[in-house]
């Protein structure tokens, strides 16, 4: 179809990058990028089962072989297709250490998703983006999915504030260059635990209310690609109500 | 009704006032608090008029009686109904100034409004926002606007980022206390010149796309009212998309 | 003595206002604001006693009659004096409440002070530090202390918090405006528990460790004083080494 | 001497580094770590001329072997030493380019330095700083020299802002967790240009009250070092008195 429009959504497991893919499909053709087949595969099944279309390519989002074939993928496979929005979800695996217990192997890990993967995925979707033809009325927008340690970096937490930070930073910088130029770029800071499958054995001891909600958070990156060119949001942040911040 | 369920807003003129009272007049009763009936009547009228329920009441927001006397007159009008919603949005007439031009009256001005205002609309409306009954599947919610003023501080700008950051703090105290007893609250950092009938004057130099649509503000709220107590937003900015910010 | 220079520092108890009277006092003749003579006599005393030159006078700073008054006494006593720097170190007795349970006059206290004062103050001394001559080699510099309730607001403490962020925009607004005028103007963040005199009944199960010692803040009051017109520092913090931030 | 005591300082040219460098060496004996011998040398020969002691190493400090060696010179040629203050300097080569024109090896560079050297250089002097016997007053300081990119990010900026955001949350990080061990961490955000021999093609036109001088920086890190364990700073900033900020 030549006005097939597509999200693509880079980090899809089975927590809030299936929600997002989930929300997307009710109007675009979603991408799914994930290191594992086996990561976006119970999602894509499920959206093209229920009448939506999604689309998975297994990506290591920090190489950019493995980018750059990604994408020539989805052109190859949807010529035409206009790119709505791009969603950069990926993280890397954080851990908690004292800062002399980090080894360079922790920290490259951590900047190797999050600064590195996230300027590769901006690179390659913005001018995708920057091609959306204008007679869309949604701006085409880019999200990249943050966290409180983007903002606030504690004691023991270097390997998960230092490439937050990091993203923060990638993510103002184009939001200021490009936002001019028609694409809404958008950092959401998740502050606290999401209530994903492979998150409930952490979550046992935390009430229900304290424990986002991934449908949520994902109706909430949809509320903000709707948004018109004179009325963009940079940045929301999002909490369960009983979260202390 | 006994169900009828009510939407506050402080600080209704032709702005992003009036456009919140539409938006939310498509599902509650909009009870408008201005302190000049020729500001809240028109917005008043139309929606009177298309079907909604808007309310309004000549209230000073600075001024504890005349606070006391508004809600009195919505107990009295509406006494079995819920508070879904209070927003404040009132703001002073904030100047630019040298700094050793401002008299105190300026000042107090600013502060009478952003602070006691927020303060005495904040304690007059919480207690009505916790007794929303839990049937309802929205969670209350208490918005404050705000601006860019409340997060910098600009040379000759003392008049607005003073009161504009004691309001961002009061807003926070109040998101921390009241978030686990189940108030959403949300501060809104508008940054930029909005779009309204009284701002075009100052406006004419100012290409379209840098004015921001008081439409998108007021969806904006709306989709925010509707998280749920697992995805609570604290705080979100809004701006054109030519905005240097 | 036509070169006479002064510090006049408003706030001025047995804390860290006493600590910056004589850190002050071993350069310049030093002026002593505070409500009650009590309050000042002693440092004053001790002073004077010791070969430095301090005068105290009863001022409310945030009565204009009051400060005008001050400064008329200032100007009368040393009337070819320099005013080489002027620090606002004082503070409303701030108490944890509740949000419903502050009362209008407990947040007008504290913005009398915090706001309304600091305002007074720095309009009255702006202009003396403005006529400081140039050929003395340190530049002229406002001081305004802060807290950590100047950028952090917490439950049940909109008393402080929004006062304290109102002095911090009103410090931010002053150092951009002044600053390319030759004045400089600093924002000091003091974090958490000074141990002064009047403190120890709540610093008893403290560790002397937490406790913030009076005389290192004043000692960074000078440092940052000394500070030539190629180097100014706007905001400080500081805190012992074992507070939790 | 058993009891000699060491400042080391990472990132030693003709700018902040040799101000530092002086500075430190009235106290200390000063080791000068710096890529290439002709950045170290001339301040090294300085120092060792003027009656101080002075140390150059040739240190790649983003490589982990290079960094190894240098340490094992130090603790070789001062085996009883303590290490009293680091002072991570050390800075890449930062360009402005658009989002789209950044290569990985910009962004590598940049976080070569300011994350991976930083880290390297915090886990190698930490364990020494932590050794430093309490006999000596003042306790044992780590500086991490940062910039305004560290808390802002512009446009075409990235590759300065990701590595510097960055920096600042690592220097975060360690402060919270050994200022409670005893170790004094600060930040310093140098906002604007700095007055360097290398420098002056780019400052022509900028006003000398615009450039901020390395002298009165030095300065700084000294008085900050000097604080006592009741009264530690993290973070400073400093700036020309005519800078826009």
């Amino acid at each position: 179809m030549s006005s097939q429009q597509l999200a693509i959504i880079a980090g899809v497991g089975s927590g809030t990058g299936a929600s997002l893919a989930r929300r997307f499909a009710s109007k675009y053709t979603v991408i799914l990028l994930a290191r594992k087949p086996s990561s976006y595969q119970p999602v894509e099944k499920e959206i093209n089962e229920n009448g939506g279309k999604a689309h998975g390519i297994s990506t290591d989002i920090s190489n950019p072989e493995s980018v750059k074939a990604a994408f020539e993928e989805i052109l190859t496979k949807f010529p035409n297709a206009s790119v709505q929005t791009a969603i950069f979800n990926a993280s890397g695996m954080f851990v908690r250490k004292p800062l002399l217990d980090i080894t360079m192997e922790d920290m490259d890990a951590g900047l190797g998703v999050s600064v590195r993967g996230a300027l590769l995925f901006a690179q390659t979707v913005l001018p995708l983006l920057l091609n959306c033809p204008p007679s869309h009325q949604i701006p085409p927008s880019l999200f990249f999915t943050g966290s409180t340690a983007a903002i606030k970096a504690n004691p023991t937490s270097a390997v998960m504030c230092v490439p937050r930070h990091g993203l923060r930073a990638l993510a103002i910088s184009a939001a200021k260059e490009f936002g001019p130029k028609g694409v809404h770029v958008v950092h959401v800071i998740v502050d606290g635990a999401i209530d994903t499958p492979w998150g409930q054995p952490f979550l046992r001891d935390k009430p229900l209310e304290e424990r986002i909600d991934p449908e949520g958070i994902a109706q909430m990156y949809w509320d903000l690609h709707l948004q018109g060119r004179r009325g963009f949001t940079f940045e929301v942040d999002v909490r369960g109500m009983g979260e202390r911040w």
